[in-house]
C-alpha cells in the first residue's frame, strides 16, 4: 500500500503526481501552495485541517461526557491519516462497512474494528482470517442470519480462527437486522453451537427509522435493544461484558443518553460523517441535536450537547474555476459528479477569489451538475467572469469524499502543505 | 505513475493489496480466479473483455463508414489500458475533460488529445503547457470567451508555448459555447492578435439539445457548426485544414452523417460510453441510433448503423451479495453508491449463482441505493438467500467507473487473469 510510504513522508507530502486532480504543477521551496492564488490545479477537495480537529475534538468530548466509547464510522472519509488522528484523539476503534476497509483501518493501526455489516463470501471471509491472523486486532462483524452464521462457522471452523460476532437488531422497513427478539435469541442459542464464533453483543443503526414520531420511535428502539443485550448476557449467550452498538451522524445524541454510563455493557458509539460535517444534510441534523439538548436539557444524561461548548464545523470544500458565462444569468464552473456529491442537495458557493482577493459569490445558486461541470445560475448585474475561483460546500461528505485519491489539507488562510490520500 | 508499473506486468496483475475492493485473498498457480466460484472479494467491478472489444471494434468501423475520425472521449473510463486499445483500433486520439485527464491520456500513449472543455487556471496551464513541451502531442482546448482567450495567450506566450485552439459554439439554455455565429466571428478575429494561440477549428457538443424535435434542431446546429467552420477557413481565420468536432455518445451518428466525407475539414467524433455502454440510458439511445438507421437507410451517408452488423453490447458489471434477508420480500445487497453509479436508474439484477451453479435472478428489483448497501424487493417464493452472488448492470457507466481503482477483466465463462487500473 502506498499509503505507508505517503505516512512516511507524511509531513512534507505534495502532490505533484501527473494525472491527479488537485495537484501542483511545480514544487516550490516553501512548500506552501495558496489556493486563493491558484498554486493548486482545480477542481481540488479540500479540508480545513482546524475545522476537522475541532470535530474530532469535540465527539471525542461528547462521548466521553456520556460514558460511552466512540468508534467512528471510517467509511465517511477511508482517510487512513484521519484514521489515526481519531485514534489518537482517544477514539475505542475504527468502524467500517466492508472487509476492504477493515484491512485499510487495520493498516491504520486500529486494534478494535467493528465492521457494521454481514461478513459474507469467502473471499471476503478469508481477507477477514488473514487480518485477524496478521493484526493483533479485535475484530467483530454483525450477523442477522442463520445461513450466514452456519457460512461464517464451516469458514472459520477450516481456517482454526475464531470469529466475534454482533447480533444485528432492525425494524420492519428498515435494512439488515432481525426483526423480532424471538429471532434474535434464535440466533444467540444457534451460536452456543458454532465452534468458531463467538457472541459479543447486539448492534443496531437506528437511522433508518424515519417519520414525524421518529425520535421516539428511535428512543424505544434503543431500550429494546439494550434490554435485549442484558438478558441475553443474563443468559449466559454473551462472552465477556457484553457491547451494545448503535449511531450514525443524525441520531447519536439519543444512542449515547440511552446508553449512557452503563456499568453491565460496553457502549459503543459509531458516527462517521461528524469529522467532515457539511453544510446540508447533516448540518440540518446537527442542529436538530442541538435542539434536542436545549430541549431536555436537565433531564439525566440529556442536554450534554449544549454543555460541551462549540459545535461541529463544515470541514470539506471542493474549489473550483467559473469555466464560461455563455449567457448573462449562467455559469459554467469546472466541477461535476465527478468531484462533488450531489445527492443530498447540490454544492454551495461559500466564497470567491480573483487573483487572490475576496470577490462575492452572493446570490449564486447551483441549478444542475453534470459528470464534469456544475450550472450556477448568478444575476445579470454579477460581475463574476471566466477565471474566478469559487470556494463550495457539500452534502454529504461520504460521498464528495470517494471522488478523490488525494485530499489538500488547509491552514485558516488556505495556504496547503500536504495532502492525505483515501483509500476507497 | 502506478499506471506504468501495472502496464508493464500487465499480463499477470492480479489484485492483492491489502484495502483494495475486488481483489483476491491468495494468488493461485493458475492466475485464473473465477466470478462464480467466489474467488474475488465482492463488490467487484468487472469488465467483459469480448464485450469491450466488440465495442471498440464497432464504433471504429462506423466512424471509418463515415469517412470521420474517431477520438473516443477517455473520461467515462479513465482507463490507459483501455486508451491503449483504442488507439490501437484506430483511434485518431483521445478526448478528455480536464488538464488531469489529458496527462493520463499522454502517458498512455495518445499522440493527439482533443480538451473538450475550456482551459482555465495558471496551475491548469502550466500542466498543459509541460505536456506540450515533454511529450510530442498535438493537443487542442476549447475556448468560448474573450477573457479566457486573454489568459491562455498571456500565460502561454509567458511559457513560449503555442496552444492550440478550437473555438466552442453552443445553444441557448445549452452548457460551454458562444451563442451566436457573430461571438464566435468576434473570438476568431480576436486569436488573430494573440501570439500564444493558433485557432484551429470549430468544437460542440450537440448532447445538451433536448425535447421533441431534438433531432431536427441537431441536424440544424450542425449544419450551422459546418458552415461556420468553413466560412472561418475562407476568411484565413483557421490555421491549416480546420477540424469541427462534436458528438457524445447519444447522437453520435447524427454528428457523423452530417459530417461524412467532408474534403475542406478534418471531421472528428467523440463518443466515450460506447466503449462501455450500458443497459440503461445508453441501451435506449443505441436503440434510438439504430431506428434511424432503419428510417433514414438508403440517403446519402444515412442507415450505416446496420450495415455494419452487430451492435454495442453492455460490458460492464458489478458483481455482489446478498448480505441480509430482513424480511420475506426484501433482500440487501453488499453494494452501494460507493459502487455503483444511481443517477440513470437504479442496478439491474443479470444473473445469480450459488456455489458457482446458476440461479434465477428473476422479479429481483432493486428500489434504493444506500451508501453500501442496496434494496431489492423479492417474491416471498424466492430461494434467494443470504451468500448467493447477483451480477448487475448499471447505467450510466462513467459513474460506476469512478468508484472502482482497478477493475476486473472476465472472459465469457467469467474467469479473470488480470485487472486494470483507472485513473481518477
Amino acid at each position: 500500500m502506498t499509503n505507508r510510504d505517503i505516512n512516511y513522508h507524511k509531513d512534507s507530502f505534495i502532490l505533484n503526481q501527473p494525472g491527479q486532480k488537485g495537484r501542483v504543477a511545480a514544487l516550490n521551496a516553501s512548500h506552501q501552495y495558496s489556493l486563493p492564488l491558484e498554486d493548486i490545479s482545480l477542481p481540488a477537495a479540500v479540508i480545513k485541517q482546524s475545522a476537522l480537529r475541532n470535530n474530532l475534538d469535540w465527539m471525542q468530548r461528547f462521548a466521553q461526557q456520556h460514558g460511552v466509547h466512540l468508534c467512528p464510522h471510517g467509511k465517511t472519509t477511508m482517510t487512513p491519516d484521519f484514521f489515526q488522528q481519531q485514534l489518537d484523539h482517544g477514539a475505542w476503534g475504527i468502524t467500517v462497512a466492508t472487509p476492504a476497509q477493515a484491512e485499510v483501518a487495520a493498516l491504520a493501526g486500529a486494534q478494535r474494528i467493528i465492521m457494521a455489516n454481514q461478513l459474507v463470501g469467502r473471499t471476503n471471509m478469508a481477507i477477514i482470517a488473514n487480518l485477524i491472523r496478521e493484526h493483533d486486532i479485535e475484530f467483530f462483524c454483525c450477523a442477522d442470519s442463520l445461513s450466514n452464521l452456519d457460512q461464517l462457522d464451516t469458514f472459520f471452523q477450516q481456517q482454526s480462527v475464531n470469529l466475534n460476532v454482533l447480533l444485528e437488531y432492525g425494524v420492519e422497513g428498515g435494512r439488515c437486522g432481525c426483526r423480532t427478539a424471538e429471532a434474535m435469541l434464535e440466533l444467540a442459542d444457534a451460536i452456543q453451537g458454532m465452534p468458531a464464533l463467538t457472541l459479543r453483543g447486539i448492534e443496531v443503526y437506528e437511522g433508518v427509522i424515519h417519520g414525524d414520531n421518529a425520535e421516539q420511535h428511535i428512543r424505544h428502539f434503543l431500550t429494546e435493544t439494550l434490554d435485549m443485550t442484558v438478558s441475553l448476557a443474563m443468559d449466559g449467550l454473551i462472552e465477556g461484558k457484553p457491547i451494545v452498538t448503535g449511531a450514525g451522524s443524525a441520531w447519536y445524541d439519543v444512542v449515547a443518553e440511552t446508553f449512557a454510563f452503563l456499568d453491565r455493557c460496553i457502549a459503543v458509539i459509531r458516527p462517521g460523517c461528524y469529522a467532515i460535517h457539511d453544510t446540508g444534510i447533516y448540518f440540518d441534523a446537527q442542529n436538530k441535536v442541538m435542539a434536542r439538548a436545549h430541549t431536555n436539557k436537565g433531564r439525566e444524561h440529556q442536554g450534554k450537547a449544549c454543555d460541551l461548548g462549540g459545535d461541529l464545523h463544515s470541514a470539506l470544500e471542493v474549489w473550483a474555476y467559473v469555466i464560461s458565462r455563455p449567457e448573462p444569468n449562467k455559469l459554467v464552473v469546472g466541477m461535476g459528479k465527478r468531484d462533488v456529491a450531489f445527492d443530498a442537495g447540490l454544492p454551495i458557493a461559500e466564497r470567491g477569489y480573483r487573483n487572490g482577493k475576496p470577490i462575492s459569490v452572493q446570490g449564486l445558486t447551483a441549478t444542475a451538475v453534470m459528470d464534469q461541470h456544475t450550472f450556477i445560475t448568478v444575476s445579470e448585474e454579477s460581475g463574476i467572469d471566466v477565471g474566478d475561483v469559487i470556494a463550495f460546500s457539500t452534502s454529504h461528505p461520504c460521498l464528495t469524499f470517494d471522488k478523490w485519491r488525494y485530499i489538500a489539507m488547509c491552514d485558516d488562510n488556505y495556504v496547503v502543505r500536504h495532502w492525505v490520500e483515501t483509500c476507497f
